[in-house]
C-alpha cells in the first residue's frame, strides 16, 4: 500500500484522449502526492492506496483548473465614464482629447497607493476563482514608469500569497507611450531596455515580457528591441498583435520564439504557419471582439488547418474587456466564434498552460502535474460553454489543497 | 419624531430626475414603514425620525433592486447536448427530428419531481438575486398539461417564500403545442381556454398570461382566443412578439392592452405607435439576440422617437438565452443595443416594473413604493452597465428588510 497526501473519490474525471477531446472517466478516483498527480484509476484500484485525507466527491465532475492566460487584472480606476461618454456619441478621439483611454488608466493605476490598487484587484480575482480559475496571467502596463511598474507586480505577488492560486507575471512596459514620453516613443523603449527590463528582472517576478504592436501603440522594430533584451535575459515573450491591422506583428513574436500571440482578428495564412513553426499559441480574446463589437473574426479555420493550439482568455481591463468571467468568455467562444465545446475546454486549460510556458505542469489532469483542478456540480463540461450560471463550482484545488477565498 | 421600522444612513440614493434620468442625492438617508418607503432626505434632516433599526451604508450607493421582468427560469434538464450538436455542425431540424427543441425541456420538466425542479431553479434564482435582482417574474410554458403546468407554478409559490423575492407568475400554457396535441395546435388552444386557464385561475397564483405568436408557434388567431379567455378571468396579457418575423402579434397584444411585447427584433414603426397607445412596454431580451447570433436589431430609435418605455430582462431559458445574470444583461443592453445608461438603469428598474404591471409599486426609490433596493459597492449605475463584476452587490433589501440567501 503507497502512503499519498490526498485521494479523491468517487469522481468523474476529465482527461484528454488522444486528439485532445474530452473524455470523463466514470466512477474514478485522483491521489496526489507531492502536490502532483501520481494516479488516476478506476475506484476498483482503490485498494492500493493508503492517505491520511479522503475526499468523496459524491460522483460529481473532476476537470483541469481554468486558466486565464491573458489579463490586465490590476489597475486603478475604471473607465465607465468613457463608456457611457461613446454610448451617448462621443468619439474616441474626443474622448483621448479629455484624457481617456489607457492614459487614464495610468493615472489613476499610479495614484492609487499599494493597498488601495490590491483591494481593487483582489475582488476581480475572487470573482474568477470562485468560477474555476486556478492559475491567471497578470501584465503590468498601467504604471509605465519603474516604481509603478513594481508596485503593480508587487500586487501579483501579495494577491498569489493571499488567494493560493498560481499567478504568472508579466511585464507589459510596451503597452502605452506614458506622458513623461509623449511624441517620443523611441525613448521610452530606450527606457524599458535599458533600464527598467533590468530592474524588474533583478526582482525576479516576472517570467515573460509582452508588449502591444499596432499602429496606435508601438512598431515592430521597437518591439523587437524590446523582446531582444528580454531574451538576453532569459525571459519569454508574447505580444497583443494584429487586433486592428495585419503589420506583421505576429511574425515578429514568432522570430523571438515567442510562447503566445494574442487577439489576431486580423491575422494572415502565413503568419499563421510561422506560429506552427515557432510552437506559439494562439490566444483570442472574445471579451474584447464582444465589447469593442468587432465584427472580424479571427480565423478559426485557418488555426485548425495548421493546428495551431487556440487559448482562450478574458482579456481583462478597464477599457476595452470588461468583463470579469471566464465562463462567460467560454460561452463567448461558443456563440461568437463557434468554437466547439472540445475546443472550447482544451482553451482555457491545457492550450491556455502553453500560452504561458506551464504546458508541461498545469492544463490537463496527468500523472505528474501539478494537482490543480475543479469539483464541479454538472455532468460535463459541455454544461459550462453551454449556459452561464456562477455557483455551479464545488471546490477548487491546488496541489492537492482545497482553496478558500 | 416619528417612529419608523428601519432607516439607512450616510447613502447616496439613486432616483429617478424629471426626465428618468438618473440623479444621486448624496449624503442622505431612506427611511422605510410599514414596507414602505416613507422618507427620502439629506442626512440633515434626519433628526426628526427615530429607529429601532439604523443601518449605516458608509456613503455606499443605494439603488432600486433590479427586476428581470421575462424569465423562464423553471425548467428540467439543459439542452446542452443540442447546443454542441450545433456547434458540430447539425441543424436546428436535425435535432428537432431527435426530439430536441422545447419539445426536450417539456420532456424534462414533466419527469422531474417537484423537488428536484425546485433545487434546479433555486440555484439559478440565487444567482440572480445575489447580482440585485428583487422582482422576478417566470413563466410556466414547459408543462404544457395541467398537471405540470401546476407543479411549475408551485415552485415558482416555494422559491418566492423561501427566496423572500417578489416574483410575478405567468402562465404560458400557448408556448409550443405538446405531444399530446401533435397536429392539432387549435384543439390545444381549446384545452388552454376551456380548461387549464380557468383551472389555474382557480389556484389564485397567476397575474398574468402570456403566449409564443409566431409561424413556428401559434397564430394570432389562436393568441386571441387565448387573450379574451384571460381577460375574461380578469388577468394581464403579455406577448413573445414579432421575434423572428412580423406577423401582426404585437398589434394584437395591444389590441388586448398588453403589459408588455417582448422580443420585437421585427416590430414596424406602426405596431410601435400602437403600443404607445395601449401603454404596452417594450421588453427586449439581449440574451437571446445574444445566444442566437441574430443580426437584426430592434428599433431602439422608433421606440426612443414614440416615447414607449423600454425594458430589458433575462429571458433566461436552457435553449436561447442560457446567461443567467442581469448584469450581464445590462452589459449587453449598452454593447449590442446601443441603449444608454440612463435607458439601461431605467430599463432593468422602473420600466421593467411597468412590464409586470407592477409599476405603481416597485422600480423606483420614490415616497410610497416598496421598500426594495441594492446597497452596492460602486461609485454609479454607470459601473452596473459597463462591467461585469459578479461581487459589487453589498446587500438586498426588500420591504426593508435585508435578503439572506
Amino acid at each position: 500500500m503507497e502512503q499519498i497526501d490526498t485521494i479523491w473519490t468517487n469522481a468523474r474525471i476529465v482527461v484528454l484522449d488522444e486528439n485532445q477531446k474530452i473524455k470523463i472517466l466514470e466512477n474514478s478516483f485522483l491521489a496526489i502526492k507531492d502536490k502532483k498527480i501520481i494516479k488516476i484509476a478506476k475506484m476498483s484500484e482503490l485498494g492500493d492506496f493508503r492517505s491520511q485525507k479522503i475526499y468523496d466527491v459524491n460522483n460529481k465532475l473532476i476537470t483541469s483548473s481554468l486558466i486565464d492566460c491573458h489579463t490586465h487584472l490590476i489597475f486603478g480606476g475604471n473607465r465607465a465614464n468613457e463608456f457611457e461618454k461613446r454610448l451617448n456619441g462621443e468619439s474616441y478621439a474626443q474622448i483621448a482629447k479629455q484624457g481617456g483611454g489607457i492614459i487614464s488608466s495610468i493615472k489613476s493605476t499610479r495614484e492609487l497607493s499599494f493597498d488601495e490598487l490590491y483591494k481593487q484587484a483582489k475582488k476581480r480575482l475572487i470573482a474568477l476563482i470562485k468560477e474555476g480559475v486556478g492559475t491567471i496571467e497578470i501584465k503590468t502596463g498601467y504604471g509605465l514608469d519603474l516604481k509603478s511598474e513594481i508596485k503593480m507586480l508587487k500586487v501579483a505577488k501579495k494577491l498569489e500569497e493571499d488567494c493560493f492560486i498560481h499567478i504568472e507575471k508579466t511585464f507589459l512596459g510596451a503597452h502605452a507611450v506614458p506622458p513623461e514620453f509623449k511624441n517620443d516613443a523611441d525613448g521610452y523603449i530606450d527606457y524599458i531596455c535599458d533600464t527598467m527590463l533590468d530592474e524588474v528582472h533583478k526582482l525576479g517576478l516576472v517570467t515573460c515580457v509582452d508588449g502591444y504592436c499596432e499602429h496606435l501603440a508601438f512598431s515592430t522594430k521597437q518591439i523587437s528591441k524590446v523582446f531582444k533584451k528580454a531574451k538576453s535575459l532569459g525571459l519569454n515573450v508574447k505580444l497583443h498583435a494584429e487586433q486592428f491591422s495585419s503589420m506583421g506583428a505576429s511574425d515578429l513574436a514568432c522570430s523571438y520564439d515567442a510562447i503566445s500571440t494574442d487577439h489576431l482578428e486580423y491575422i494572415e495564412e502565413n503568419s499563421i504557419i510561422n506560429m506552427k513553426k515557432s510552437n506559439t499559441v494562439a490566444v483570442l480574446l472574445p471579451g474584447a471582439f464582444y465589447f469593442l463589437r468587432e465584427t472580424k473574426l479571427p480565423p478559426i479555420e485557418l488555426f485548425r488547418k495548421h493546428k495551431v493550439p487556440i487559448a482562450i482568455a478574458s482579456d481583462l481591463n478597464p477599457g476595452t474587456a470588461t468583463i470579469c468571467s471566464m465562463q462567460m468568455m467560454m460561452n463567448m467562444s461558443a456563440v461568437l466564434f463557434s468554437l466547439s465545446v472540445d475546443e472550447v475546454f482544451l482553451a482555457v486549460t491545457l492550450n491556455a498552460a502553453k500560452a504561458l510556458g506551464l504546458g508541461d505542469t498545469k492544463g490537463s489532469l496527468e500523472l505528474g502535474k501539478d494537482g490543480d483542478f475543479c469539483v464541479w456540480d454538472m455532468e460535463h463540461p459541455r454544461d459550462l460553454v453551454c449556459a452561464y450560471l456562477p455557483n455551479r463550482l464545488d471546490l477548487l484545488v491546488r496541489n492537492g489543497e482545497i482553496i478558500n477565498v
